[in-house]
């Protein structure tokens, strides 16, 4: 503890965030002045962390969920000694290439746990990370992990709907050491959440398990004692802090308009005179400023402790812990697959890829059986992903590795996000691929961030059958495959599956979709060669005898009726061959050559996938035969619809034969 | 009220479904026959209908949000009379063409109200159908306007976080007249509810501001006086009804095995025999069938009622009512956007398209003002979406015509679609385009049912600047255009924003998306066709001197771009035309001639869009030159940005020169 009074710590805090957004002329000064005190308790008194070693394995976690509030955390990173956030990156606040970004970024500034900004994702991902901590302390022990995560959220991040999915989920499995402290200042950018808002929170919260309650936010002593009190329990804990938003601005403080502008250098003043700060823009006091990295190196001492302990598990144990946090795959895995493919060769397997893909899981669980951790939302025996030794995880079974997250797609990919971030795990959650849409914005950060995870997408088409329209993905495939930075694979058989997942697996920055089907697929592949074949995105697989008239393009379900297609054209002596591709935007992604020699040359070329046409034009161009739906599905049996929507070999072989006159 | 034992009519719903779910081979027994009481009892008692008229615009609206459960919804529409659901129907469940989907399809059968299947949708489309008829009351008079909206969802509805933001709404705006009954099977797909959730329902309902209790599902008695209870309730209400999933089945009943397949032959008969219904399938008893038919018509005296006070309104009074509920727009909506554009040319408007965005709104606004209904979440001010003269909405301003959503996108889009399926209003909804995945499950239902709704998404790129790539939406474009009947318009200037307004208001038959820019823009456009360019997706903004070398396509803001480089490349002598794309979409489904018309035979093609490339390649091929987004966005000046990612004029000609050698 230091000597400087708490009162002017925060207050660095809110001159710092007012001088940046002034100096940017834009942000968002209202939640870090607010805030001010919250952060100031929580990170001088609470905290467990080493402004030295933002890496430090067993640190609290820090989640700042309502992300627009960044220059709260810019500033408390410069304050407490972050090595790379120097008074020049807080000057260069929402400047192109800055560590300093409108909204957090993990990728990019170092001491940020998750990136931030659209609302309730953070909070969402902190239920992932709270959920890591325990899997982990469970397999490595308390002495090794055991820490807090900590949340600051405002009204937004309560009112969209993943914070229910997020809260519902972390009371149930008691996540007790996630402590949230909610920004209540009554205010979002429309005006008082009055006019929006009569939830009461604490209510809310304690319905879903959490203990919860309402204190004065700038009050530090009230925040002290609830963040002690909700250490305590054995509940996740929500503090709700009332707080004027711009806080200290003599006109803005309490109102919308010191949400998200700069405060202009009339307010910018009279609230530095207000709060007893320099008017020097960008100015800490000495003594401020030493009892903030004072605050910084707090955790040096814990740390050290840690190390110590650490040191005494063993080398292997250690070894193991350091390739887990790295997200590397164990050597057995590779090997596992290679397997698992032999045995595909031997005994093929004429199944569902969702089914190929439960083989697959059994092979690579048995290799991580601590580090792979499955789950489902809801559709567990639908999707296939469980391993077969797995146990449920729970409250009372931490070491479980398969998770029931309900019918949750988005809360369930923002904890798969959480998981991945804390480390220590390689998580994959299925659901059906239309349900994609529910978990779009927390895949997005996914891609954005780079997580490692892997979404088991079943049901991928109309090939589900009766579920009907509302169930059947069209345009999924397309729309995932927009998002930079996610890799959508549909592979066509099983031994495309195995390849599929150790692609997947192996991709550590980024995530990864996997489209399986609901109905039985042929095996068609007949060699698995080292290189993996899906790895180029497309490769020939059916050549054509002599010089291709027609390359015919699939991906996953259809690659089927394109080899009937093939063998239906070479009967009529028309050279034909097939391209399986289970990964469209991988294959537009090889160098151009490559891409060229895949693709070929034959004068007719068609696509069949039974989902819209987005993207194929790329390979098949626009004159190009598409074989594939064109509206939404329908409610049917999947041999049905096919028949009616026109996807068939015969289809294919009448559209060539057109084309070649 | 009939002489038939009511527990008669719900085995009658429970043997039908038992029965067209084994006849089909799939389906979902369990609901129907847990939810078979609830369903008699408001059905026989409450609910305000007439089955020979299941389009009386009074009538009481039933969801069934937990859409798996359709069969109890066929059933319900065979037994009570509806002309089109006949027994044949009910045993064509889940067949191509047939008027019982696996889901329940609005567009596809009378007396539907909604799509449902995806779920939260159903539960959070009604926030919007409540409010519509308190809108409407308020405007046309409980003489006319003056029904009930009431929900049958399940546990996965209420693990949805849209289901929170529906609940939020709901409470805050104290929509009394909507009545959830949750069948409270404490059973889901992967087995009891309890291993995924702890939430106590009813505690959360209350803590969003409405009443809330838990009965007996099965009993009939209960049902009955918690109805009435809410229906007198001043909040709106949830009704816990506890439910044996299955209920009657000797083995599956109150197991997951009873949600979502067959029974089999033997379990069947045993529910059968225990439940005393025939063996022989699709039977009703006479008697039984009678008296559900009579419940049928039991609603006939009270829409003759209303007949009678209808006729009183006054003819003009009348038409006016008729032509809101068929969604047909005022004839004065055309002059006033003619007006609009002829002003504009007199006097352009050199700025952001979600400002001149604004101005053609209050231009509408003005024509239509208490059906032209806007809402946020939460970004008005940003979105300019609100009319100049709109009052606010809420629970003491039935006649106000702008909503505040809150952050609640999601919410915000299913309510539209309730809103606009009740019937009465053409809603907008406002948020940044980044957001729309938040909204996307309830945008896909709006694509699917053909709902006429407009989401003004501003922010549309990089070009929002500082905010950064959690805001700047780069593959939203691309993944909203891939959904089949979706429409999505991307303006350039303020004479396109009034033709995609245009578009987008007599778009009755779906949703359409407009794209608009936060940054400013110049007015290119120097005339106003009465043909409406924009309505044919692209159109030659500017001609080459001389035969085209170069065709410069661009949507929005990019625009400007493309005819900047033309100036630029006709200063070099190089023949160049600009076509402006306002809708990829919309273009490509134009006849392949008009096609190829705008998109000529200039050797070198260009496409500009500050946004990913997937689509464009269809309108310049692969080989064609793209000047855009490669990934995600960085925050920064809006300027800085464009240049950082090669967004210019300049790369532009470059490309050209480039190309051209």
């Amino acid at each position: 503890m230091t000597q400087v009074d708490h009162v002017r710590m925060a207050n660095a805090i809110r001159g710092l965030a007012m001088d940046a957004v002034e100096k940017a002329k834009s942000g968002h000064p209202g939640l870090p002045m607010g805030a001010a005190d919250i952060a100031t308790v929580l990170f001088t008194q609470f905290l467990k962390y080493d402004a030295a070693d933002p890496t430090w394995p067993d640190r609290d976690r820090f989640v700042l969920s309502a992300g627009h509030g960044s220059m709260l955390l810019y500033a408390l990173l410069y304050l407490t000694g972050n090595k790379e956030m120097t008074l020049d990156q807080i000057k260069r606040f929402r400047q192109v290439d800055s560590l300093t970004p409108g909204h957090p970024e993990n990728f990019r500034t170092k001491g940020i746990e998750t990136t931030t900004g659209p609302l309730g994702q953070g909070i969402a991902t902190s239920v992932g990370m709270a959920l890591a901590e325990k899997m982990l302390a469970a397999e490595f022990g308390k002495k090794i992990v055991d820490h807090h995560t900590y949340v600051l959220c405002s009204d937004g991040d309560l009112m969209e709907g993943v914070s229910q999915e997020a809260i519902a989920m972390a009371g149930h499995w008691r996540l007790n050491k996630l402590i949230v402290l909610y920004d209540d200042n009554g205010i979002s950018i429309d005006g008082p959440t009055s006019i929006a808002d009569s939830v009461d929170q604490v209510k809310r919260f304690k319905s879903a398990g959490w203990a919860a309650e309402l204190i004065d936010g700038q009050d530090q002593a009230a925040i002290a004692a609830a963040i002690t009190r909700a250490q305590k329990s054995n509940k996740p804990s929500l503090i709700a802090c009332k707080t004027t938003i711009g806080y200290g601005a003599p006109t803005r403080a309490g109102t919308a308009k010191a949400h998200g502008e700069a405060l202009g250098a009339d307010e910018l003043k009279g609230a530095k005179e207000k709060l007893g700060i320099s008017l020097e823009p960008f100015s800490v006091p000495d003594d401020v400023l030493k009892a903030w990295r004072t605050a910084g190196s707090r955790g040096a001492a814990a740390h050290a402790d840690w190390d110590a302990r650490y040191g005494e598990l063993g080398p292997r144990k250690r070894a193991e812990f350091e390739r887990r946090l790295r997200h590397e795959r164990p050597a057995s895995l590779a090997k596992a697959l290679r397997d698992h493919k032999k045995k595909l060769l031997e005994n093929p397997l004429n199944i569902a890829t969702r089914k190929s893909s439960e083989a697959a899981i059994d092979a690579i669980a048995e290799t991580m059986p601590m580090e792979f951790v499955g789950g489902s939302a809801d559709l567990t025996g639908s999707n296939n992903n469980k391993p077969k030794n797995a146990q449920a995880f729970g409250a009372k079974t931490p070491k479980g590795r398969f998770i029931h997250y309900g019918i949750r797609e988005h809360g369930m990919a923002a904890a798969m996000n959480g998981i991945f971030l804390h480390g220590g795990f390689a998580p994959n959650g299925a659901t059906f691929l239309v349900f994609t849409d529910y978990a779009r914005p927390a895949m997005r950060l996914a891609a954005l961030m780079g997580t490692g995870v892997v979404y088991v997408m079943t049901h991928d088409s109309i090939g589900l059958g009766e579920d009907g329209p509302t169930h059947q993905p069209v345009e999924h495939l397309a729309a995932l495959r927009a998002i930079p930075n996610m890799r959508v694979l549909r592979p066509c058989d099983a031994v495309e599956v195995a390849e599929c997942w150790e692609l997947a697996l192996n991709r550590t920055n980024g995530p990864t979709v996997l489209a399986l089907t609901r109905q039985n697929l042929p095996q068609l592949r007949t060699s698995a060669p080292s290189d993996n074949p899906c790895s180029h995105g497309g490769y020939e697989l059916v050549a054509a005898s002599g010089e291709a008239k027609v390359s015919l393009f699939a991906s996953g379900s259809e690659v089927e009726i394109a080899v009937a297609a093939q063998k239906e054209l070479a009967g009529r002596g028309i050279a034909a061959r097939v391209v399986s591709v289970p990964s469209l935007e991988l294959l537009l992604s090889q160098p151009e050559d490559k891409q060229k020699a895949i693709i070929g040359n034959a004068p007719v070329k068609v696509a069949i996938e039974a989902a819209v046409r987005w993207g194929w034009d790329a390979v098949i161009g626009h004159d190009g035969v598409f074989i594939g739906m064109h509206g939404f599905g329908e409610s049917g049996p999947a041999k049905d619809l096919y028949k009616h929507f026109g996807i068939t070999a015969e289809a294919a072989v009448n559209a060539v034969l057109k084309r070649l006159g």
